[in-house]
């Protein structure tokens, strides 16, 4: 139930990834009026910035009609989107983070697109995100203590790992986890034996993968990806087990990597049912989550136009 | 050159793979009289054992028409093969390997398979091969010193990592690298950024490549997957640079891992383009090959037929 104080709407809070839109309608204090969301992702738009006006007309063209401010995250700010928001460089502070909005003119409103941010270290290896960082700040806005110092793991296709120092992202780190899962889940040697549906989770296989890769120490992963075949065959795990012992080695791999540099508590954000099987592998690990969240882009919108000052904090 | 003196066939050896059938027609001391090839793998034929009979003699109809003893090695072997030749356990000895030689009659004469081997510790993981033991047994033929102790590399799709020591096989250990990168070359984000074609080696972008495996010790590897993309992004390696930065990355993981264990010295046996990049990236690591060969499945089967009393060694 909103309050009917809070129902008022104040901004049209748009969370624009490479195969989804989400909106949502806010009310005081970011209250949440209304949300919808459809396939219209960025990488599925053609046809330059009109295509992504009507896009965002099919899906919300009413809630832009109440001229309201409007804030976008996501795949929309990259080079291939609405408009390229250009990304800021780290260390990145989080609350000056609206000073690089960069405004689109639509018909009804302005939109503004949050940019991404890039980690690119003279002596290391560059890094970036584009939609995580309204994610973060999201997270710290309720939990000022993250934003003081947390690692904050935002598990996926390509999970982000960004350190947060001081209201400051200063580390991005990018591992492939959920790609490299989804593809040797399917199309590699390792599918035959595997059953084409997933089961529930089974946590004894899951839970051997990811003590393999602790043991391992988060070497030689090309090894431990051909035991779930041999595991397999020798009828060690039976063929429905498999797919989560490949997902406990790879999150295991994942995590050992990853927990080596993270500094402070650790804040999942991400898909409850992911942030579970995370959680679970850092139990394993003998690393505990300190919180999870299911989704903060929103909370990170909203945070985005109080420090702009369009809604009231 | 063929001496005259050799030129009377002996024996029919095969290399019946998954994807490819290779034959040779060899004479006295296994000279090489013939050898043909073609895409009648394993894996792609099916219809029973009439249909491997009826594959070979596609192939070599008239050799066997010689009455000559014929070995083969490989996946026909498998239990989805023409008949199946169970896996010989390790520690494994190679100067009787062929005591477990499968016989199957065929209309001309008795074609008898290597079998494969297990390598099965109840402290570790599992691992197979099957038609890397005639290659490693074609290699100590002719290097008896790496029969005393070597560990042997057989890079490709899921390279084979086979310790020996005394003339046994006591170490089997596959590592998924040439099927990962093919995935991720492909059909990844990484493909993205990449030509479709590959260009000529790019020696740097692979040496970098190895250099970072190295310098995170084999360890993080979904995160320096993902680095091949942001490189490419800033601008650090130019698209046709990113394929071999990928390679060069996997293979540095590889190695890393492997070399953790291995005992004695390296061995390459196999493709030798491939084997001259996994050596270029043994020098990176400062480990150097003692010994490349291109192909000693021919010289392992030969040599199974003499120890069987077929042909003289």
């Amino acid at each position: 139930m909103v309050n009917p104080a809070r129902a008022t709407p104040r901004l049209v809070a748009l969370d624009w990834g490479s195969t989804r839109l989400r909106a949502w309608l806010l009310g005081e204090h970011g209250a949440v009026l209304a949300e919808r969301q459809n396939a219209s992702g960025a990488s599925t738009i053609e046809g330059g910035p009109a295509a992504f006006e009507q896009a965002l007309a099919g899906l919300a063209g009413d809630w832009l009609d109440l001229t309201l401010p409007a804030v976008a995250c996501g795949m929309v700010g990259s080079a291939h989107g609405w408009r390229e928001a250009p990304y800021v460089a780290c260390p990145a502070r989080l609350d000056t983070l609206h000073e690089h909005l960069v405004p689109v003119k639509a018909s009804a409103t302005t939109v503004h697109i949050v940019p991404g941010m890039v980690d690119d270290p003279t002596d290391g290896t560059p890094d970036v995100m584009r939609g995580e960082e309204t994610q973060v700040l999201g997270l710290v806005k309720d939990r000022s203590d993250l934003g003081e110092r947390a690692c904050v793991l935002m598990p996926g296709t390509h999970s982000k790992w960004v350190q947060v120092r001081d209201g400051i992202v200063t580390r991005i780190r990018t591992r492939m986890t959920g790609e490299t899962y989804a593809l040797l889940r399917r199309q590699s040697v390792l599918a035959r034996l595997m059953p084409a549906d997933d089961a529930a989770l089974n946590r004894e296989a899951f839970s051997a993968g990811v003590a393999a890769a602790r043991d391992a120490r988060g070497a030689d992963l090309l090894a431990q990806l051909f035991s779930v075949r041999t595991l397999g065959l020798t009828g060690r795990w039976p063929s429905e087990a498999l797919p989560d012992h490949l997902s406990g080695l790879l999150i295991g791999h994942e995590l050992v990597g990853g927990l080596r540099t993270a500094d402070g508590p650790l804040a999942l954000v991400g898909e409850p049912e992911l942030c579970r099987r995370y959680a679970l592998a850092l139990d394993v690990l003998g690393t505990a989550a300190v919180t999870t969240h299911a989704n903060t882009a929103c909370a990170g919108l909203w945070q985005l136009a109080a420090q702009a000052g369009w809604v009231e904090a």
